[in-house]
């Protein structure tokens, strides 16, 4: 969604000023015309930031409110979940006994990265912004290590958190913290570039030490990635991540803030780490009596 | 060999003060105590620069003078044709129709890597650092385009030869010519990382803009390699590479140094773009008498 806010062609197009933004949002169908749904249905689909909106049946999937929480189509289950997923999976390629780092370990991407990565026999490092988000990803989620990017001795810190170097970086923040984690890549090293967080707010492009060299005397691997991509094969990322859940393997955490009016709030605190997991809108209740 | 003139881990030992340096040699067996070879065998081998050295038998691999100029197996047929041929075919991956952009297109590997994309048909551009470099590489090499990275319009030129976009970018020089040529790239568009060669004499590490953003959006790949890791398969490019240049369809160079004294000279001016195609010293003529 940032990204679609400034006037350049990308991968999506841009927002139009004074019209709505659109997102992903789970909903609740009031009333319909077509066949595929009926009143009370729970659908998923991106659309407007609004109370009601109106879509075609093809925009929207049916969710199953029996499956556990709806609200996991928009996270565990839904986008962010399958970024972490194949990300990790097919880009990444994590081996057992290797080290994973992730950055922005502690939102709704990093927190799943770091938890397959665990299933998948490795060490795993999450870079984090504060001392809570370090404790939640060792205590909660299992993670090996957790640096506060913050502190000073940061880059000493991490390199102590990877004796044996670095096997797979999964990027989603990019800047100074990417061009430590690159000091430590081992050969044929697979860097996941999901995101880059630390620019997407700058005016000028950000300005560091050009270091591909570091890429190229290892041998490394770097692949830039739009999850939609592996849209065909998103029923078996979430087969696969809905068992992990249920095995308790999988653990997933949701910042919600409340009311459509609070949404631009949550929004901007994405870009200053005050969420936990998927930052969720509540919108409304779920009964239709409350719509 | 320069990366090895710094006193940093790298994947080849750096050279020690007070000792010579080594690099890729033709020579002639003039004794031997190997059954394997006998005096006036010509061979290969990284060797010391050096009138004369000793060698084991298992650091030689002997060459047959009849088929072609024995130089070719320190170019076209040796490391650096290997370097263009398995990095352009296997990470670059260029297909029909492409645009295939390579810097330093004058130089031993960049020469090979344009004429090898345009036997697979893609449209070529080469960029490189003086007019007479652009001249030869679209009048006798076949190139599509070539730019002059010196000329204050590169980056529009680069771009009026681009109408398509890029979508394999070959690499051997990094800096302000890459960050040209990133702007450029094509969705799914592959970067092969061969060489930085503009930082290597730089005190302090480059500073430029970070330009991950731009391979995140169109899904790129970037891979960084050294050649060796296709050494099993060498037999396989040499020979079609052999192949090609007995069809007339890779043409070759080489900017020829005389005597061992003037080796540092031709060495150094490597990174000043003193050469086109391969750079090579002639330390002694070929027969054994002058020896």
């Amino acid at each position: 969604m940032r990204g679609r806010m400034n006037d350049v062609a990308s991968y999506i197009e841009p927002f139009k000023v004074n019209e709505p933004l659109s997102g992903g949002i789970v909903g609740r169908v009031v009333e319909s015309k077509s066949p595929k749904f009926t009143p009370g249905d729970y659908v998923l689909g991106n659309l407007n930031w609004a109370d009601y909106s109106v879509a075609s049946d093809q925009e929207l999937r049916k969710l199953d409110p029996n499956s556990g929480s709806i609200s996991l189509a928009l996270g565990t289950l839904g986008m962010p979940g399958m970024t972490a997923y194949f990300g990790l999976l097919e880009i990444g390629k994590p081996k057992a006994g290797e080290t994973v780092v992730v950055s922005g370990a502690a939102g709704a991407v990093g927190t799943l990265v770091g938890q397959i990565a665990k299933i998948k026999g490795c060490r795993v490092v999450g870079i984090v912004g504060s001392d809570d988000k370090a404790a939640y990803i060792t205590g909660e989620l299992g993670f090996d290590a957790a640096i506060n990017y913050k502190q000073a001795d940061f880059r000493e810190q991490l390199k102590k958190a990877c004796p044996q170097g670095v096997d797979v970086y999964f990027d989603n923040v990019g800047g100074d913290i990417t061009d430590a984690v690159l000091q430590l890549i081992n050969h044929h090293a697979r860097i996941v570039l999901c995101g880059q967080i630390s620019m997407y707010n700058l005016d000028k492009p950000d300005i560091g030490p050009r270091n591909w060299w570091l890429l190229l005397v290892k041998s490394a691997t770097l692949q830039g990635f739009i999850v939609s991509e592996y849209a065909e094969r998103f029923p078996e990322g979430i087969r696969e991540m809905a068992q992990w859940i249920k095995e308790g393997k999988v653990k997933f955490h949701e910042t919600i803030a409340r009311g459509l009016g609070s949404a631009p709030k949550a929004f901007i605190g994405l870009f200053k780490g005050e969420n936990i997991g998927k930052q969720l809108v509540h919108v409304a209740d779920e009964s239709l009596s409350s719509l």
